[in-house]
């Protein structure tokens, strides 16, 4: 922290500002410039939130943070880069790994003609929500225990693993029970009660950025569920909120080379939510890939039309295989790698 | 619902959509334009989310909302303005009602000297924090029950009805137990689990606005608890994420007469984390109530340099009482009014 | 500036980044952390640009701004809050001033009437554009010199002054001509070109925010036009885009107090613009003048469902005299005063 | 447009709406639905702006725009994709042309050896900016005509041709003098005078969109150049401000498949200015490249330490040919190419 006085700050001033850094623990070093005085404080980095409040004593202009407040989800800590190994599934390492599915788990032949049709392309994971997050109390809430067991049956008919979104702590046991990864969506990213639940997991976690999340604050929510002990977090990219209206949200790819920079978790990017438009979410997969994410999820569905939720975002599985036969194509330049399509009945 | 055809759309595209949307249950007006066509879908207006699917077949271009999706919250449903009575509190009505007190409770002695400062100075109900959400795992988070017990000795000695936190609806029954009003806070203002959980309790909820949540999924999220039962719900602006960093928050006063216009529900500013500033609280609480609002919720902390909490945004006391004055006098030209001051001892 | 070294810096690079700052003038003031190296940057507040470039040199992990950039807008530079006389109409002072007119000048009838309006209902200067900012070229773009000279017969008619927008520095003769007060619009509000231009120029100038400008920028843009010489600089906050669509942009009411305390200049608020709503004007009128604005610049037209351009966003006259009459009686608490009405005929 | 009223809306306010709406030369189409009535305007989609304002009317809740409002810009006004010829060089065809070179021309030397870099390394055009939109009146504001002469030098030595940005029209011959493209950077992107005098010009334009500027609103400044007859407009995305601060602007890649999708412009990507981060610009440029764009154009510094603007986002002349050579790797699976290195000495 840096606590920068007034342009003509009281001496008294300032000798209050370094006896209250160093009652708050700190080091106190003043620096006296031409035009005014600068206090750096050193010490512990976590914690520091009791010297922002200096911020309110007399002839204080600003307290700037310096440093990253993420302790085990930064590179410093953990410099190489994390791989989580999912039944066999490796997630972070020279693979793409591909999730795809319906947003809402709506029946039984949806679900598994859309896993068949996925795993056809190349998928790993089956996506599918059996609990949603709804602007309205009036629309379709998912099928909960009905639609998890939908997913299970997919999984043992294809081989694919499962995520599936968690919305309440209370539901953990449940969907732990048949989920291989438990995602948390973008308006829980800083639901810290339920961050801390999944932290005591043992299952891996996907952890959406929130709608207004920093990459900074992204991280901290990552940081909550590593604190507790649960070291296999997936990051997820899915969009934010800005003035732009043609797309649903702004896909932010920037923030995949910036998290790859911060942090040794894996990043993958949602380009389905993140643009909210089916007919872009093609290049924005391809752009995802050579941004250098580790995976993509992606809404697929038999029949966007019928779909109760998210239909606009979601594409026809013909679609999706083009789709992961151009990412199979252009991660070699990448150095990666996408898994093989199954030959076409 | 409006359905957009392309350009050149297919009559046999337009003959597809309108059998879709005959199909959802929506009587279909086609209107043939000299440039294109676009389809009117006449019907209830909630779950109209299946339409918007159309997006997705061929020829559409675009499909786009008309109406507001809010039915409880709505003043079409409830032209007359909505009273809540906290204990003999009215919010909503004539009286701008003041909330104040710390970010965190954090002792006895802190909570009591803030108690008995509000009240003198014209506060009718005490806040405080004992479930604190914190974007670091690393920093306080809060003294939960013991927290609560603090808050309740101080409503016995001054009279001050208390509001408070919920962040989990695990912790719902100990919470209810000791609030006069449950807030929810900005970052749960779209766990809809939550929402749900304080919709059938029996206790006034003050629902904060996300900070990148419409007014339009605001008053959504207000939905949620009314459609579950609970009608006593008090909206508070709190401050949107924009690109402007000298505040903490973009505090959005627009949302006031929007709201007013649009629900009959009560509705807070909440200036201490709309701005992040100490320094500019006075004049946007006068601007808050110039706007229209029912109330206010203001940090005040006897020492905000020592505060675990927030301190940069808390008012001392003194400067609490003289923006009280402010506001009463202000109060008058506006046909509102401020609760007077006790006597300074 | 301070310079923050990465985590485990060798120092080499450390001793780099003191020579490089050295070489650019500055004297660097190395502070040796438990954890990392930051280096204290002390000497001339402007120019520092270059320093941020160190940002590019091994081992530096940011370069953090500290100071305010801005020399002649700021508060530090005159204390004292600047009053500026438009033909013995003072701005910045005790009297809060309204402009108003119609968005657009469209015909003699319009222009003479709305500045009948308006003048009666105590407004001082009215506004109008000959030159007009519109989004698609198609739109009317103004009736220009002609529009100019139907403002200066408003003016003779009705002794209220002229503020009107000058959109390119090819214009600037023609408009100083006419207008009292010359307007730079949000969309040039970083045309530094056309700053530069009207910093030459003896008339006084309003200088609206532009659309995703910082209060800092926008107090740099205003620096532009001081450093030419010309120190009779209004700034105007009339909206930022944000996610919200219910309003046209979000007014940032806080903008007022934060110009207030770092700038000696008068702010002004246009709550037309900055909502696009006319039945939310004056709501946002009233909580300008409780924030501190200094005054107000209002769209009035007489049939605003015949206006040319910005219809849905202006008052009638009778609603402008309304909420005059409120403005009025609010000022008082606030110690301000607005001019009084002439009995209506 | 369509005209939306409120729930109860009197028969006589429908009426009054129908009537202005055929007074504006459109015709009107009412439907008359269970809860309320939409009036939908068929006729000419230009100068829609008056049917706008009918939103001032009493009983009208909101007028929806329906249709793009951009003619020449648009795919259904030109289906086929817009190939630019500047003096050979093939803009918006198979090949992606990479633009590169220092933010500001500063001497002789370093534009001639960045000039020699990047055509080693497969450039075809070289940027470098001799007017400087700089947000400080106290910075550097470019070399002028001398900054011209340097970079026609370059032009002569190397073969490249060369882009500059043009801040004011008063400058437009000067410009038009010396550069083979002209730029109109983002802060203009909305000063629509400067646009109409490019309009005019024979030399092709590269438009850079605005910071806070709609994909629809930036189609629509490329109209303000096309409709005064000048049709070679080459859009550029450089990043969007958002809550952001990590980078210094937040790239908007989904802007490339959108404007693909709506125009038949040729659209480029500036990672440079869109990061504001060197670190990041190898791997959004591979994005940009993936999502589409027909080119880049990134800021290359021989010494960026010493750069006297934006050094923090310039690559050094080996960094950018390592991306060069990853760019012409990425081409194929692309289907595009990436023109070929020159041997290195």
């Amino acid at each position: 922290m840096i606590i920068v006085m007034e342009h003509q700050a009281d001496k008294r001033h300032i000798d209050r500002v370094i006896e209250e850094v160093r009652r708050l623990g700190y080091t106190p070093h003043p620096i006296f410039g031409t035009d005014r005085t600068v206090v750096a404080c050193v010490g512990d980095e976590r914690g520091k939130d009791r010297i922002q409040t200096l911020d309110g004593l007399p002839g204080v202009e600003a307290v700037v943070p310096i440093l990253k407040p993420f302790k085990l989800a930064g590179r410093e800590a953990k410099p190489e880069k994390t791989v989580i190994d999912v039944g066999g599934v490796k997630i972070g390492g020279k693979e793409i790994v591909v999730m795809a599915g319906p947003c809402s788990v709506e029946n039984r032949q949806q679900v598994l003609d859309t896993a068949e049709a996925v795993k056809a392309a190349g998928a790993k994971i089956l996506r599918g929500g059996a609990f949603k997050p709804r602007t309205s109390p009036y629309d379709f809430q998912g099928m909960e225990e009905e639609g998890l067991k939908l997913l299970a049956e997919a999984r043992e008919k294809t081989g694919l693993k499962i995520i599936t979104e968690l919305m309440d702590a209370h539901h953990l046991e449940l969907v732990e029970r048949y989920a291989d990864i438990i995602q948390i969506g973008a308006r829980n990213s800083q639901n810290f009660f339920l961050l801390k639940a999944v932290g005591k997991s043992a299952k891996p976690v996907m952890l959406k950025r929130g709608m207004s999340t920093t990459i900074r604050e992204f991280l901290m929510s990552a940081e909550y569920i590593l604190a507790q002990g649960n070291y296999n977090v997936i990051l997820c990219e899915r969009g934010i909120r800005t003035f732009e209206t043609y797309t649903r949200n702004t896909l932010d790819l920037n923030a995949v080379p910036v998290v790859q920079k911060l942090s040794h978790l894996p990043i993958f990017v949602d380009p389905s939510h993140g643009t909210g438009r089916w007919d872009i979410v093609a290049p924005m997969s391809k752009a995802a890939l050579a941004a250098g994410a580790d995976g993509l999820i992606i809404e697929v569905h038999t029949k966007p039309g019928e779909a109760v939720s998210d239909g606009a975002q979601s594409l026809k599985p013909s679609k999706f295989r083009e789709l992961m036969d151009d990412l199979r194509a252009l991660a070699v330049p990448l150095g990666r790698e996408v898994a093989p399509a199954e030959a076409e009945a």
